[in-house]
């Protein structure tokens, strides 16, 4: 038997099928086109599915269940997308849409919570029975596995560790508060950081990092800057790092995870990113040298995170 | 069958045989004497139980475990007290000290999470499955229920709450790190504002409430002269709240508790703060409306929730 995994994103449908252990068979992709309307984007993704199906040599009764991850608050009891923005849907019952076509239970979950679940059970995280998977994007997502089981609250929405506070009353978060931890830690965070400071320091390499336009400015731009040795980019990434790190000090105070998997480009840094990250939290944290200390590592799946984590999704 | 519940704290030990509903048959206490040795601190919470036992006119076979709540870091799985600050404890082995003198089975916990599970199970967070229960205090103690359980993470440190940033690079906290949520929202932060506030204002009326002695503010103070009709007081009064509410914001988009609990002696004020902190929470708090609400409520148990919660810990 296998599980069939969909990530749901603005641009694209992926799907995949996948082994109890997490390891792709298949995998697909095509456009969502959500302008057309929710109904032609759940047959697309139904389509894909029988695609693969028929691609393998399998038969509908070899797949146990649908899984779909996607931005936005799901109601996971009903297979219902309450709300999701840049799809522009709002109580799309997608268990219904897809039992339309293909008779098998569907389950969805946010496509955060989906790339945790992934990591704890075949990335970063395997053998472990609880995780916290933070993804540091275009905000910051985030998962927490407890006892092998994704955690979401009386209500689905919980873990949503990008929305606590650092500095309260400080940058305005997407969200509508002020100082969330998304604000200074994610990709977005960075590349206006880094943006800042080079306006603020004409001489620096970020310039020439960034080839004189600011537009071109990436969460790549202070690093590369600061590998040309310039100060002020490498001041930017120790801020944004211990940004970063108190976020991850928070959490761990907060879910004393066995093992927290950080995600997202910027870890493509490697060790200027984790070292210091690891040095810090050794210090801040509020366990001593008697208690064991949770690990930091790097998130292993990638753009895979969202397929085999929705395939491994349950009830 | 009954359980004995132990609340062994820096000045007395308390303990109290209780049903399985979290009701108290009997309850007692003595003092701690700590400067005595963990030793002889151990033989008085032994020679405590068993007293209560005979006062019932039970037996020793009637009582199903012993449960002990105390300040510190537990070693749960093995009844060890790791470490406690205020007992000048280091590795004190609780089970087995205590089944020097009586064979049940032992259990321990820290005080904070002991209080969370006595309002889960019989206090303001009954019939639910997941709730958060914060005290503010000395500190800002707090205790996580998931699915009936106490969330410990995987080295039974977790949900220190109070250990989270408010305010990076904040008011120092008594953790080594700075702008803790501890450092703004306990009971010894309000006393700490209340005092500063009055040292800029010296017309204020919290002098009048504190007769002209800044050593006598106390977590009243500043509600006390908001009643006088004190501005700078009110103003107190208000960021004070703010900052509960900024970390309950945090808590619920981070947990999404069914309900939260909040304790410490500053409840007594009532719906002066738990009204503004409701609006605070729904006005920020991450989810928007389609979504269930976490409710926020007062503690119940107040100072028996020691010892009915140390009661009711399992392995």
């Amino acid at each position: 038997m296998y599980n069939i995994g969909i990530d749901l994103g603005g641009t694209a449908i992926k799907a995949a099928i996948v082994d109890d252990s997490g390891k792709i068979l298949i995998k697909d992709k095509v456009p969502t086109g959500s302008e057309r309307g929710y109904e032609a984007v759940m047959k697309d993704m139904a389509m894909l599915c029988l695609s693969l199906i028929g691609k393998c040599g399998l038969k509908i009764s070899d797949i146990r269940k649908i899984g779909v991850g996607c931005p936005g608050t799901p109601d996971k009891s009903n297979g219902i997308l309450i709300y999701n923005n840049n799809l522009g849907m709002r109580n799309v019952n997608i268990r219904k849409e897809l039992q339309k076509y293909i008779n098998l239970p569907v389950f969805i979950d946010n496509d955060a919570n989906v790339a945790a679940l992934a990591e704890s059970i075949s990335g970063a995280c395997r053998n472990t029975k609880d995780s916290v998977t933070i993804t540091l994007g275009t905000g910051v997502g985030s998962g927490v596995v407890i006892d092998g089981k994704l955690y979401g609250g009386f209500n689905y929405a919980a873990a949503e560790l990008g929305h606590h506070t650092l500095i309260m009353d400080g940058e305005q978060c997407t969200c509508g508060r002020k100082g969330c931890y998304e604000a200074y830690a994610s990709a977005t965070a960075l590349i206006a950081q880094t943006k800042k400071a080079a306006l603020e320091h004409k001489d620096s390499k970020i310039w020439e990092a960034c080839k004189n336009d600011l537009d071109n400015v990436s969460a790549r731009t202070a690093f590369e800057a600061e590998r040309m040795g310039d100060k002020v980019a490498s001041m930017v990434c120790d801020r944004y790092i211990r940004y970063i790190g108190e976020g991850l000090v928070n959490i761990i105070n907060i879910f004393q995870p066995e093992i927290i998997a950080l995600g997202g480009g910027v870890c493509n840094e490697g060790a200027r990113l984790l070292d210091p990250l690891k040095e810090y939290i050794a210090k801040y944290k509020y366990t001593k040298e008697e208690t064991p200390a949770s690990k930091l590592v790097i998130a292993e799946l990638g753009n895979d995170a969202g397929v085999v984590g929705a395939a491994m999704l349950t009830e």
